[in-house]
């Protein structure tokens, strides 16, 4: 485990979408101005190959070059942390091998997404993986994918493992957030993260320790600064941030028809900023001129001078 | 429409459990106990025969008595706000009409919750319902229930008709609450409440305007006290409060192995402290004394004198 | 218990539309004509208020209306089954009465559909339900609508009550039905009929005893020719049988965008065939002129010589 | 494409268990006893890394062993259909030229199933898929695994590409499946399988081509029985094979309490037959004693000389 894992990670960590020129061909340039980016917005640390990432798309060579090329450009500047979701325990566990291999600081991993697991078997899954594991452990709900819940009760039996040390929620359930926050209450070095945006100024005003935002991945500095407002209980700032987050959300994610907008909207929006590529991986395509139109005049309405500065 | 709904409403509104002796029998004595708590505790407004009232599980015979009890118990102290939801239109419209001539301030409704309507189809029927409705509305948004979610657009175009004056959200996720926020944001007349009393804090210091609680029928002090702090901002407050709402959240409404477990551990406790009877309607019923115990056990772990004195 | 059900119900049975004037109108002579060419078309008996028949979008007024006027309009010459489906269990015993008083041979229920019960609730809720009841109950399953499948156990244990004589399936999940056919293998008088005319067929070869079939409405011939088909497993005719059936299905139902397609679709042709009116009660509304024309136009494609002869 | 899929396929096709000493060490004594197992049991092709072969437990290079041995046992006796669902596209067609290069007959495919995709998105794959692909295609309807149905329409437009060659439905709602074989109606070559054993009779009775039954590991002559039957219109001995299959249904299927119950139950009685090892591979793990013990008995209730002479 590196140092930077002796406290608990805080802050704003982008979700990093992989950058593509082709389904099996990493945009390398993209992703090191992707970093550089990112960096220069003064973001807490890096999750690649997330939801957010497309992971699951991608072939494993690619997502071992993702690795890779992600701590080789980072180069210890900031933690990393690369998500290991995998069907299979033994492709988890490989990809884990790589990550410490290559200087990851943290693995994450969301339940088996094929087979829908009840809460003994998620337990004795993760009381299976984790000792195989080099690098310490976040867990990852996201049930809407998984088809599973983690009961706040099976976290608590889980993270008795100490090499488990923290917890992303992609839910949008803030009930079941803030229960699991309750269940963890005693393990002060426990992370709590959320997933949506749109809700980690509420969050971290409550206890959590931050937001693995996609939305960071375009407007870094957006999102550091809604995390700072909270952690600083500065609630006009927060409010005012709160409103541009949401006017992405409700623009710049839902200009498709399927629960695909938000991957190619945000890609769209890379490639509007010069960033990188906005490939997106089969069984998903890049949007088309008009839904392209439609992204672009969003981002135009966005008022970025007021957080970018 | 009354003068008491001329500015938004805001604060904590219990949804009135309804206390019952039998599936058809009133129990007005309990009634009468538990209206005289919650003005005692300060609440801003009572909610009855909404889905912590049982409404769907009462006959009409009851659900009038329960109106009429109420609004003659109450006599004018406090608004009282009727929950009219019904598969049936017309129905709607009679409860409607009982509540106004009752002297209510404003109903309720949820939508039909047998066929599944399609967007569209929700837009018409509040735009054939509330021209028929003697008192303004909120909508309410309980997809579990209803299997449908309002969209932020849904509720834009219901609400362009102005007796439409709020929208309470039941479905504990918060990046949909958030949207339909955003959505609404230029209609700072229009009330914003939340269901789940774990999320209330949050919500209301993001801007809603109060929370529906369940948990208010039990200890109305807490949770007006949560809402005080939320509104003033007062975040090492609300943070010591949360955890006692966390508190009763994680025990006594986890006894049981059914959905129902909320409700049956909410009219346990009641019974418990003398306010009213905890039988429950058809298809559920009371607790045995196995699960009483337990609830009795959590009531007397809660440490109320740090909010009920 | 009317003599009529003295053997297992058998056959085709339409679940008849509630013909409408407007929302609380019915609409007699409509009523009276389908009555009339649904005994000509030789069904085994009617049953009224179930989910085609839109009795949860209907006032308990018209539902009453609805009962009386099928049973005079009836007057004994076929069995009238009555669904009491309600979320309240005083309603359902209020209109099982009136079911009994007006004639009526049986009653149907599926759960309470605002709550979702667990299996020992549901249990429960049927041994408080059957005893109050003054005819013989049908259990319906349809968990898209009430949130809860009935398991086969559960139906077991419901049906050590012999008044509790079949069951109606509406799941489309033939898994399903076939393991309650096997959990009932000792009791030849329980009767088993499917929901989706779609499977009937299949379901009655394999040992069901009816259809309970909305198409029945408009072509009782062609349901009628279709079980008697299996009857005699006759299955050069069923299969003839069969792709019309499915003609029907991919064509007349599916007109529109949401799930109240089917019941536009039905009620439009039954108003092209000048049998009652097309007018669908609220959240819902018939069909509009471009989706009318789409409507008749299927319905000119049906080659109803083949059955109608 | 070989020989063997000049005409569509037909019969019972067993999808194979993986027979495993450990999550990632292939049983291939087990598996080599099972083939011949099945063979002897007259089966009428294999499919391997199927849902009941825990393909997605499974590391690629176990998944690329299982497809090597199992070409090599069978040596062009059958026909071998290889899944190669996955979330990735290029991991996919990575399979298909293993299934290929080892003598494979065709290449079966699920949604990708991370991700859901709309039905335009899940149109747009196959077509992207379909011509990398060195083998022809079934398509496989598996939405409680991948999150999405293909839509009847959706599998015309896929199979309107000639080497799209069958489907295999596991989503036992049979209104569906017959909706897709009235789509397919003009395709006599396109394929048409069910998953679940309890519904194999009435589907091919109605015309499907056969079944793809998970019992069929254990008792090949069972289900090739109950196909010869459906096939012959012999309806007494259909029904007297189905009360069998049934019976093996409600009983070795439900020993314990989750959705992996069927898996369990499956390798714990061919282990009892003396076939293969009972590991499963994580998330899971194989029934301790006591449900071994029922599943024992459950077998040995089984009056298996009726159908295994």
């Amino acid at each position: 485990m590196s140092n930077k894992m002796n406290s608990p990670l805080s802050g704003i960590i982008p979700p990093l979408v992989t950058p593509l020129l082709d389904n099996d061909v990493l945009d390398i340039e993209g992703l090191e101005k992707l970093i550089e980016h990112l960096i220069d917005g003064r973001v807490h640390a890096l999750f690649v190959l997330g939801t957010t990432g497309e992971a699951q798309s991608l072939s494993y060579k690619l997502r071992v070059e993702m690795i890779k090329n992600t701590c080789r450009i980072v180069n210890g500047r900031l933690p990393v942390l690369v998500c290991i979701s995998d069907t299979s325990i033994i492709e988890s566990v490989n990809l884990a091998r790589i990550a410490a291999d290559n200087g990851a600081d943290a693995v994450v991993s969301a339940p088996p997404y094929y087979f829908a697991s009840g809460q003994p078997e998620l337990a004795e899954f993760y009381e299976d993986l984790v000792p195989q594991l080099p690098l310490p452990l976040f867990l990852y709900n996201m049930p809407t994918h998984t088809k599973v819940n983690f009961a706040p009760a099976t976290i608590r039996r889980i993270a008795e493992d100490f090499r488990v040390i923290g917890f992303k929620d992609s839910s949008a359930n803030t009930v079941y957030f803030q229960s699991v926050m309750y269940a963890m209450k005693d393990r002060p070095d426990f992370a709590m993260f959320v997933g949506p945006e749109e809700i980690t100024g509420e969050a971290v005003l409550l206890g959590a320790h931050g937001g693995i935002n996609g939305g960071a991945n375009m407007f870094p500095k957006l999102y550091v600064s809604l995390y700072n407002a909270a952690r600083e209980r500065n609630m006009e700032e927060l409010l005012r941030l709160q409103k541009i987050v949401m006017q992405i959300s409700s623009t710049i994610y839902t200009v498709g028809q399927h629960g695909s907008s938000y991957l190619k909207g945000l890609k769209t929006v890379l490639s509007l900023l010069g960033i990188c590529n906005d490939f997106v991986a089969s069984p998903f395509h890049r949007f088309e001129k008009p839904e392209r139109d439609k992204v672009r005049k969003a981002l135009e309405n966005l008022d970025l001078n007021l957080v970018l500065k």
